[in-house]
């Protein structure tokens, strides 16, 4: 055949393998997304309709790859998808899986943009890199996910504190000088004295990100002979907020993670 | 920090680094384009507006990354863009560059579907996957160039003979058996004695691939004093058809690949 | 300085670190050591002298990084060592740790060789290739240790009736012929009906392999006041036959892995 | 078979392949050989025995890859092989390469080290760590060599009056002191005024390290019928100390790196 002479070069291409029976976390990132969320105008310090939309394409995601992703977890501008433990995706090949997730992801997001922001037209399209990384223990799992969680929630407190100064007159680099040396709980106090907000009162999607994974549901069906309607409980995949660093939400559903509850 | 304790997880994150001083070549393929351009009655077995598209979804690629591609080459659902040796993007990160290349691709796809596909909704966002290989030399990278191109003139002479033989009435199954034994040559005879079709009359978008780099153009400008015009070459970025397989191409063009002319 | 203008060339390097919290195993293999034992004349199908000599030199690595080898296991010219969970020798950098072993366990070899043969001039130095692999879980681990135990068996087992059909004047060929066919089952009845074997009373060394861990050993010493003799259970560093498939060995040692007894 | 119940482990494997026509430099490294040599007795700052077995080592690993190795360079405890830019070695597994290398090149060590030290017993055997790099181009890799023969010069240089220094009655940390400061032209003049050795005068082999490649040789043979002597230039392994950063030592060797003169 007349490729074959430059068939060679195939020889110098490799492919990792993410190993075997380990978690694998691939964590999608917007690229440069703060530019991005400036020249589209996001509510500051959380716009409900951006975080509407990355949990539709993280559905999407989750759908598509129904197989292999068993739990999801987004806050900002980054979502964490979690592949089972002996997930066959490609071979487990690091770059397929990665830039198919990215690459979907983010054709998703220009397809959905119009259904979350009707009277915005989006100007560029956007960018998301994304990485995989493997987990060996359950432990270590939950720990990672706990970071995000960990990680969402320092971001959010500050960010509101920060936009609430800003709104209230304050300069950025006032604001910025003023947060550096506050605790947590400096920061609470701040909302509660100044603005009159009880932060614990504020939305859990931004307080806790967001979660998708199969829950179990109360599904109610008619019976097609008697006409009675039953309820039955089903696992169904669903977006919900609430905290993932303790053990409640992982008792509860012990079949995310396949451990013996 | 509340998060600190959770932090460990990131020494589990590797970063592959791409070879210093290679020619790096990133490929992007369309995923499950098959069942992609059935869904959407893509013209077989070459879709102009397709292929139009994908050249710009690469345009905006080179634009994005104007620093590192040098030169990209597109065939088919794929596309191939070529990073200078010295290039220092993500710092030559393997996973950044691959997924930055296959999403940014992606959701340019989407966002430019309908300027080329006016009147055909897009019914659901694809993905792209990608892949980073490494040539050490110019004759390697050259070879996987010659190679990419000898494979889109090879498919291209199997599918034009495969459809005009469905067009004509055979089955599938039929086209495919009468082809399985031909060669190049017998190719030819088939178009031209069965269809009249003289194969080396097909468009060069459709028999070389597309090419883009920046090629010597003339640029005629007004001289704003003398209101005289004044012509002079200028390198642009541009789409091109033609032979890459050849030294004559890249005698002409030696600046693309820096190589001494 | 004279040399930093060539110093860039490190940025070539590249150091694949090993993951974080699974088993390493790091198998020591004899190159081509088909030949070497040929060339020393050894004892077919097992040189006890040959294995003791791999026994020691294995105690040796162990020894040496006593800190991070929680197990060892060899049979003919191999042997694996079992890094904790948690080492952080050479910051898990693969090619450090494997080059570090084979080198020292090849070292050691020719060091120790005139202990175990003294007859014997070493004609050449061997080398040992190696390399690392990882286990996410401790049964996966266990899994390995049991492939490398069941490999003894069966090669063992093929090898002594191998040997003693030679032994008993068949060519190469006819023996290789003759067990190409067999079970199991049938080599013990060989063994037992033609040469009056009782495989099962084979020495253990040579059915199981050899086995390095600290095990549970009584320690006599006389208490400096009383004069009396006193025994205590330590954790000793040993060579030990056994089997490791089972659970019993495991369970009696619940120390070497870390798990809950 | 018995064992194929835990053959699965043997997917955890991974074989990292070193990219295909690059040069590759396999560097070994004395593991914590600052402890040996004092162990041992060495002359400082540099003992011509203990370098000269060093030679003799990377001479017998030169010999066993001869088909692979083309040139190699040593320098105080650490040998460098370069590998043929095609070289087929193990199909180029990265593990394979360098634990081989290592393990030989220690083994060696131990093997000939009474040739070298008749009057001293070796303590204990040493290991020696490696690594493979990849270089691109024969001018990464001829910077590569000059960076090691730079840093031979340099510690040279600082070592040789460093331990003049000490010999003359300075403390270890005046002679570090002292010397912190200095440029390479204030350590050749303190060596000239203060103890009468013109540097440039030192042996080549301590200021040069070693170079072991293929040279043309004269070879004198009596013809057989004639009895004439003949002499005939031959390519011949051999050890030679000479400069390698200038290009006059690859202009009169241009079949080592297979470069046009």
């Amino acid at each position: 055949m007349a490729g074959s002479r430059y068939e060679y070069v195939k020889n110098f291409e490799r492919d990792e393998v993410l190993l075997h029976n380990c978690w694998v976390v691939v964590r999608v990132d917007g690229r440069a997304f703060h530019q991005f969320v400036d020249e589209h105008d996001f509510i500051k310090p959380n716009d409900k309709r951006g975080l509407d939309l990355m949990n539709e394409c993280a559905l999407e995601v989750c759908k598509n790859f129904s197989d292999c992703v068993v739990f999801a977890y987004g806050e900002s501008d980054e979502y964490s998808f979690v592949l089972s433990r002996d997930t066959k995706l490609f071979n487990r090949r690091q770059a397929k899986i990665i830039t198919s997730f990215s690459s979907l992801f983010a054709s998703n997001y220009v397809f959905l943009w119009s259904r979350f922001f009707p009277d915005k037209a989006l100007k560029r399209p956007p960018a998301f890199d994304a990485r995989a990384v493997c987990y060996p223990t359950t432990e270590n799992l939950r720990d990672y996910l706990s970071w995000r969680q960990a990680d969402c929630h320092i971001n959010n407190l500050y960010n509101l504190c920060y936009w609430k100064l800003v709104e209230s007159g304050k300069s950025r680099t006032e604001a910025e000088k003023l947060l550096s040396t506050t605790l947590s709980q400096d920061k609470n106090e701040l909302l509660f004295k100044q603005f009159g907000i009880n932060y614990a009162h504020e939305p859990e999607m931004f307080r806790k990100g967001s979660i998708i994974c199969k829950v179990w549901a109360d599904e109610t069906k008619k019976d097609e002979k008697t006409g009675q309607e039953k309820t039955r409980k089903k696992r169904r995949l669903r977006v919900v907020y609430c905290d993932i660093i303790g053990d409640k939400f992982w008792k509860e559903n012990p079949e995310i993670l396949n451990e013996e509850s």
